[in-house]
């Protein structure tokens, strides 16, 4: 193991390329663990679906990955790298992500461009399955997929560069801070999705003809608590991905400004605890447990790096107790959000935000000129990103709804997904109750029923 | 990338700077993967559980490590530093352990306590799921609550204190050594267990009134097994934690003697595929192997530093061959453990620690005057760590009992606890035979006999 | 946190046993997550058994990895150090291998040896795994065992000090280069199941007298997509275990030419990806789809340090879609793979590296007179290592079936191994329906027809 002894400017070449190798390192490990958060997501939406609609949920969740990785290479990391400021592109900073560049692939002189191109793929595929279980049982195959691409590939990364990245707009000139991506990755996924439910319509039986809401469940609701349980593993890969990894010196957040892994741990966990406990409080189910983890860190992660974790603890209990009333609010509003994701991750990302608002105002960002964290920019920016994501899944899909292409036909949907999309059948062997036909707890009503109703 | 050259105590402190983040990278992907351990116990614990009782056992489990914590937060941390020396605490020692010190959150001069902190929370919180599986079906959520905290907020963390901890009593006056925390968590989590299952008593049906036992198994024993397996990858991050990283040099155990990962990679592969070859020549059935898999590490985890490899592999065999005796043993007592929770723990931690005093025996601990490791340290040590689990596991369940909040009324059991616990169902659609509601291979018996019966 | 200066060499020093920490840490978290594998394949494999078989195919498994373990420390890896050269032993060079060496067990003075040696046992394990979907259902247990060992640590280890070793044979003669394990993992595995297969035989009632093919399915198919999705996370533990840490340096490959783990990531998400939209393409069905995803990652692992992403995608996509037809055609010859595991292992291997010797033809390797990278050297080191996985596969089995030892009796088979095997119930409590006696589409042929006939 001897060698000779290096120069001082040598070892501290050394010293710096040991670093390089330790952050690639790291990130390898946050990509991994969030392929645990889509290991989570497909057992939870698979979960979720009646057993008519089960493969097709897979598949469904399945194909957003899929689709969402190439798309990704090919202009999701260039949008990351050129709208920081806005609207108009900056080309000559985005030209090293053009998918034609040195930099996107092997290049034994650049140990960065690949593992953050990785980390932030899995960013966008993890915003694309925010959406995809809200929309089981009656979204078409294709509309869903150019959704996942639209939200995956363009709407989340747009809102990255405006709010997630060290020269983005909302920070530069607002003060927006926002180091765990509640924003652009929460907010955005959880308002494009509320978009688009608008325009799909609830599910055949979900709402009577008065207006009244039938419960559609799951067939496994086992499945959906254990996946969500591996999504919470797989944050910590996320989570990972939103620290900076600094050659010679202390972490930062995107922003710049200094933070520590530690205290990333304490929010995290204090977060989701505090988040379990809330949405006890008002649902004593699992799924709803499950989800108020997931809220519980989502709500805290605005000021991961700064919170007192009692404090995150009780702001995730708060808004993880609040987002059932959010469910049963849209489902007063005939909107049929299959598995909540509205009020996790929409209103979660929202609420965290504008919270933060409140605790965090007059931290210091780093750079000349550039507004300490405050209220209005808090509260302004998500504003600014629920509309990134409301608008564009409003319209594309209000088009894709003109177009009829949006939904599946009636008959395929009330005879089960599976049977037209998927050449496999998912339980062979066992008996079904009569359940798997009629699910509602009262006269099936074929029509949506929108208006006042009673909270499921 | 070019820096100006530092000098040579510049570049010292940089190096040390990196190795203070790569520490805090090393113990964030334990947490991580600690947090698989928690997916493990809920796939494993519902699929132990009778359909009637599946959302219930996941709630509880759910809800032990929402509890766990903020109470680890609170005073469960401030034990761990107080309390080496043993029953008086040492409060100027302790005072950057409570809840309001700097350490206690975010803190870019403390790149250790968060993650730190962290690491023993998710220990805390898998000793408290040790017991979780073996009260299932019978047990009231808030006394479950109660115990969870006082077991995984208190009782193991003082434990940890005594015999975990470079200053804690049982090593400096006794040589104990127990590098894989075999005592502080399983032995302690064991009995503590064992002493509340004397007290909450058997599910009913489980005994008939002759003292004979019938078989409860759970509805399905593939989410059992496969969650195992998933405990086992957690089991990675646990025992990562139980090594310290040192900035500086070589990585020590808890007690600060030199010892590398690659001795426990060694040890736990040998001992935990050990344990599954011991346990199938005693059983033949997949539940007991892959617990049989966690008892081969637990009981090789007192000596992973320094055992040769192929001994590990026989004594993980002969510990997990042994296991499933002492489960019918209790059973022929009338002890009715659900999940043979203190068999793998109780008995494996025990048994792993004994076992060592005879391999590792005159094994030197570091610093002056503290003995060597010998025999009668290692069983005096197992019987301390036992004795301080089983007392107030009975004790405080004991309470419990008198008061009549320990257990649900039977009624309830009879129905089923999701009836009455959970505003959900686990699997709507699915046919179900009788036997969730008769499990038993004899007639049923409606009250518990304790007492001499027949192995099931 | 102060310390004295240290002299230059004292630094370096100190240096390098930093990263000598950081190499053992990074893969001890390739060990964790390989053991993910375990649990997707474990989900995976319990999934696509019928339910009177699936807890007797989870013991299966279980009991690859307990076995494959210890047969490792004590001859496979004593072949991976003496054999690079062909088949004469290296007596001096793998004598540090041997069970009873220094290296083979704790010791402070070696941080990489049992790292290195836990690594590759995963890689045995896995490799004993591929295997193990293939002949649930009919193959004798001990009979399993004996091939499992053969395979996990002899026959795949000695591919892998021919082909995947800086040393090997096939790299320093022909310019193999194959750094993602295509070859001796996947291959061989493949290959040698294949063989096993034709000894082996179909299940009762796969194939009807007149050679005509019934569909056999498993019972949970969503558990095991869910488990392939495991797979995949296990995945970036595998192929991290293919790219060497340097201390004082870059990456390098096994081979020894510089690489980076952002190229790894780079290409693996591509491949992932592809591979899904392959098997999506030609199945339309999810159990095909994931492991299409596995064919993808396969497929383009011996240029995962090279290829430009976009064509990793390609590649992906091609050699995935055409696998669902390789299953086909083995089908049409009477062949019964229960998981495809020859057409995503054998196959995607094969052709992966095929491929490879089109696209990285030319690329150097490094050491004096070792020839580049050329067509003829990778398929010809397909050629190889596919026969060496199936001449013993097919002899091996062919023997076990001489002796009468290699399949269960016929009442059995048909009856369920569950039955016979495992003293436990995978679910009591739910109805079946005729469809777990009887799977077949046509009538029951007692006897296996081999031959043409219609694929499934």
């Amino acid at each position: 193991m001897e060698q000779a002894t290096p120069t001082l400017e040598e070892l501290h070449q050394l010293l710096r390329m040991s670093e390089t190798i330790n952050m690639e390192i790291f990130y390898w490990w946050c990509i991994a663990l969030m392929v645990v958060i889509h290991a989570g997501f497909l057992s939870y939406e698979i979960g979720a679906s009646r057993l008519k609609n089960a493969l097709t949920a897979g598949v469904k969740n399945i194909l957003a990955f899929a689709f969402i990785v190439p798309t990704f290479f090919f202009f999701g990391w260039w949008i990351y790298n050129g709208f920081a400021t806005g609207i108009v592109p900056n080309l000559e900073g985005a030209a090293a992500s053009l998918p034609w560049s040195g930099s996107m692939g092997p290049n034994i002189k650049d140990n960065a461009t690949g593992i953050f191109w990785a980390a932030f793929a899995l960013f966008a595929a993890t915003t694309a399955s925010i959406m995809s279980g809200a929309l089981i049982e009656r979204t078409r195959m294709s509309a869903f997929i150019i959704l996942a691409i639209i939200l995956g590939s363009g709407v989340w990364i747009l809102g990255a560069a405006w709010s997630w990245h060290p020269a983005g707009w909302l920070t530069t000139e607002w003060g927006f801070h926002d180091v765990g991506a509640a924003g652009c990755v929460h907010t955005i996924a959880g308002f494009f999705t509320l978009g688009v439910l608008i325009n799909v319509g609830a599910r055949i039986g979900r709402f009577n003809a008065d207006g009244s809401a039938n419960e559609i469940v799951g067939h496994s609701m086992p499945m959906s608590v254990i996946g969500l349980m591996l999504v919470i593993v797989g944050f910590f890969g996320f989570l990972g991905g939103c620290i900076i990894y600094n050659i010679g010196g202390q972490w930062t957040n995107i922003y710049g400004q200094p933070t520590t892994l530690s205290a990333f741990a304490f929010n995290t966990l204090m977060g989701f605890a505090g988040g379990l406990i809330g949405a006890y409080l008002t649902t004593r189910e699992p799924f709803w447990m499950m989800s108020g983890g997931l809220i519980g860190i989502i709500s805290v992660a605005p000021g991961l790096d700064v919170y007192y974790p009692p404090l995150a603890y009780v702001i995730g209990m708060g808004v993880a107790a609040a987002a059932p009333l959010v469910q049963k609010f849209l489902v007063k509003r005939g909107i049929d959000d299959a598995v909540g994701a509205f009020a996790v991750h929409g209103f979660g990302g929202f609420a965290g935000i504008v919270i933060s608002g409140i605790f965090i105002a007059g931290y210091p960002n780093m750079g000349e000129g550039v507004p300490p964290v405050n209220f209005l920019g808090q509260a302004g920016g998500a504003v600014v990103l629920a509309l990134l994501g409301f608008i564009p899944g409003y319209l594309i899909s209000l088009l894709l709804k003109k177009l009829g292409v949006l939904r599946v036909p009636a008959h395929a949907e009330v005879r089960g997904l599976d049977l037209v999309e998927v050449p496999a059948k998912a339980y062979p062997e066992w008996a079904l109750t009569g359940a798997s036909i009629t699910v509602t707890s009262a006269p099936v009503a074929s029509e949506v029923a929108v208006g006042a109703a009673k909270p499921a």
